[in-house]
């Protein structure tokens, strides 16, 4: 048995999620039925992260066991050929056989994109969140400081279980322009995620853009250790897994 | 009565292209049955371009007359609020009562968007035309030089019906980089196009950025005037009509 790493690119728009679940299109779900396909039986896969449904990612990181053979190279073309288009392997290779697209991954980066202008482009209307209001770049960034370093992120969190305490290692918002108004993207990089902070962090930090919180309140929000006092889940569509760094 | 002028963006991929057809979704299907809700009655709306089934629109001009009342500021908003998401107005006004947008139009601009790389990035699959091998901007710069100017275009036409004379005035082709490839973006601009004649245009200088054909070859097939020496038609989901002059 060989211990193979791939990475995926998906468009999450038309699946729950990336974990398996009984009835309902799933990342995972389609890697399997293809990797049954390719190898004629069963065979668990482990993501590096269990993005949301209608999460998109361009660089998510999976880990399998599969028989000797087929080459890695031939393994990305065969997956592929199984997988619907709006899923795509990036690249195959062999791993250790320790690795762990899980348990191993000592970063990621998340991009979240929002579109300001009074309409959003057509082909961006699935893969960004619009904001019609313009946003205040300068109090976002002063608001974001505010969560680098290691905290307790639990007022960011869902369903909160285990250990709360994550490091973010930055917060960066980029601007491009378009001719219908511009685009922000929100990179976060960080140690880990919990559950839901990344589209809760987005929706506070574009609470305060919009003026409606100062920038300080970012500050007490952390501080208050309750999920009550964060902003609104921003939604899904804005959010794509960029990369998983072990 | 007023004359209505409205600017249409829309994603042509839900739809079978701009004009009405019973039975299945159309663009200007949903604008007729959008203007039923808001006023009552049947009215027929007037593109200026019969775009194709898959084809996107950024700035589709639309007119049609309806009952004054209503500010044309409020009309688009209550229209968009009838339309489907993936079409919006852009902008409605008070146009001159002889405006028709379809015989006044003097010029169109298309763009037609190629992605090169090995993989299409997940946001971008439903939007531009896939291609794996490097093009030769070069070549395909020499050939489509060609086509500039008044020609007779029966070569490029499909279902040729009436003048196959029309002029181009431009035909750019624009690079922007993308970290899984790049774009080159076609950008025709004309006084008119024949029926699936940019799609065909794009499908031969493609064949000449692939080595298939040389450069001069464009000139060759312009002269034939005959369809079966132009290259494939390319997929619509690369083109977008970007705007109508008059």
């Amino acid at each position: 048995m060989r211990n193979i790493r791939l990475v995926l690119m998906y468009d999450g728009g038309n699946y729950f999620g990336f974990a398996s679940q009984d009835g309902v299109p799933t990342v995972a779900g389609e890697l399997k039925r293809s990797l049954k396909e390719l190898f004629g039986g069963d065979i668990p896969v482990i993501g590096a992260s269990r993005t949301d449904r209608g999460v998109h990612a361009l660089g998510q990181v999976v880990n399998f066991q599969c028989p000797a053979g087929i080459t890695a190279e031939k393994i990305a073309s065969a997956v592929n050929f199984y997988l619907p288009r709006d899923i795509r392997v990036l690249l195959a290779e062999e791993a250790a056989p320790d690795f762990h697209a899980r348990f191993m991954a000592k970063g990621k980066e998340y991009r979240y994109r929002v579109f300001e202008g009074e309409q959003v482009p057509y082909d961006h209307r699935l893969y960004a969140l619009h904001v019609r209001r313009p946003l205040n770049e300068a109090a976002m960034r002063e608001g974001a400081k505010y969560l680098v370093g290691e905290h307790d992120f639990t007022s960011f969190a869902q369903e909160l279980t285990g250990d709360p305490v994550r490091t973010i290692h930055s917060i960066e918002i980029r601007e491009a322009a378009h001719q219908m108004g511009r685009f922000l993207d929100f990179h976060f990089r960080g140690n880990g995620f919990l559950y839901k902070m990344i589209r809760t962090t987005a929706g506070t930090l574009l609470e305060v853009g919009s003026g409606k919180r100062e920038p300080s309140e970012v500050d007490e929000v952390l501080k208050a250790r309750d999920r009550r006092r964060a902003g609104v889940t921003a939604l899904p569509q804005g959010l794509c897994l960029l990369k998983v760094e072990y």
